[in-house]
């Protein structure tokens, strides 16, 4: 906060408040095949969902059932980014570190870790019948595993409708 | 998605959708002991309490009151991943590193490290009157200090009942 | 759980629910001024939300519309602790790495990293008009870019009203 905003705070109300009433909660459920370790953009079925719900003010809730890929909200401009952060969790978490769980494979125990540091659930905004996102934000499921995968995402708004 | 979805998305809706009215907003406070740094399961306590609030459909909110330890959902299948992720946390906020806050201890800086890395919050759809989990996942309490604690977890639903 | 606890819960019910009826989706819009990298509080503010909102029981989300800074909860007595928690980020995602991602200064692909570690969203719930904040629990945005910048911060509650 500024000196200026802390100020108007202390004269009277802060915030412009957009109220109304919570109407609907609405369930579906989305599946998405990746084929190798990395990251898969998923906004447009998102924002698709809450379309389809006539969702207007809200939270949309995306959880993804599973333990060894994660949902992340990043940079969808330069896909370098993706890249790095692809790399960089691959540093943090090396198949090749002495893990005691090992029986499903070297990539197994790593893509848990990953997924600790990431998590497996979002929680975004809805405002005026869209997704409340920054210009640069996507939404995507990251994949941990070497092999591919069928991911289970279950997307859940709790709001307003249109 | 793959390009049949994409091609279904094309022609028409996405997504089969459940709509139910939020009713209630329930809200109980879950105690846990700790006894040394380590994965604490209540998958059990959680899904006693979407049964005790009657509820069907909608979000379960789980808030850990604490700085120095957090809430992570992993495999509950094989407890060696947790023995790993203990291990990878340690890694990656190591005793020894030269913390400016050491006087609580030298396991409470990297305590609260772990803390930020992994979060407080968890967020678990409810559908049909349980917790929408992966066949894998279970829901911890991480403590990262080392001396026994007893922590706060708020358990919140918000939706539809039973 | 203790034993004592599991008996109880063995016997009966295990929670003291309280129950009140979802009546207000509020939405308003925050925005914090950062001068360089590290942490800035504003618990006073989400506070402020929710008293200008009216909240009484429910839920709030604060969800930031960048990735290139986040939101963490943290402690918020010493400021030793912020410091070092801005230090173990800078170590788990060093500037000179060798990053794809470079056409934006040495300091944005660390920047994405941190925020991919540590999220965009926070989940608190409110109960008797009031944050349940445990007693050393701050809200902080975490800017990671090193020239100042304007964040937007959506703050939403669902619930009811006093």
């Amino acid at each position: 906060m500024t000196v200026k905003e802390r100020n108007r705070a202390a004269a009277g109300r802060l915030f412009t408040i957009n109220s109304v009433t919570p109407e609907v909660i609405a369930t579906a459920t989305l599946e998405i095949e990746t084929s190798s370790p990395g990251f898969y953009e998923f906004t447009r079925e998102a924002a698709r969902f809450i379309a389809e719900a006539t969702a207007n003010q809200g939270t949309l809730l995306i959880f993804l059932r599973h333990t060894s890929a994660s949902l992340v909200i990043q940079e969808n401009a330069d896909p370098d980014v993706c890249t790095d952060l692809t790399t960089a969790l691959t540093r943090l978490a090396p198949p090749d570190a002495g893990w005691v769980h090992d029986a499903e494979g070297p990539d197994d125990m790593p893509a848990h870790i990953k997924t600790m540091l990431t998590g497996v659930s979002l929680q975004i905004p809805v405002t005026d019948g869209a997704l409340a996102l920054g210009t640069w934000q996507g939404i995507y499921l990251v994949e941990h595993r070497a092999r591919p995968h069928r991911r289970e995402i279950v997307l859940q708004f709790i709001g307003s409708r249109r």
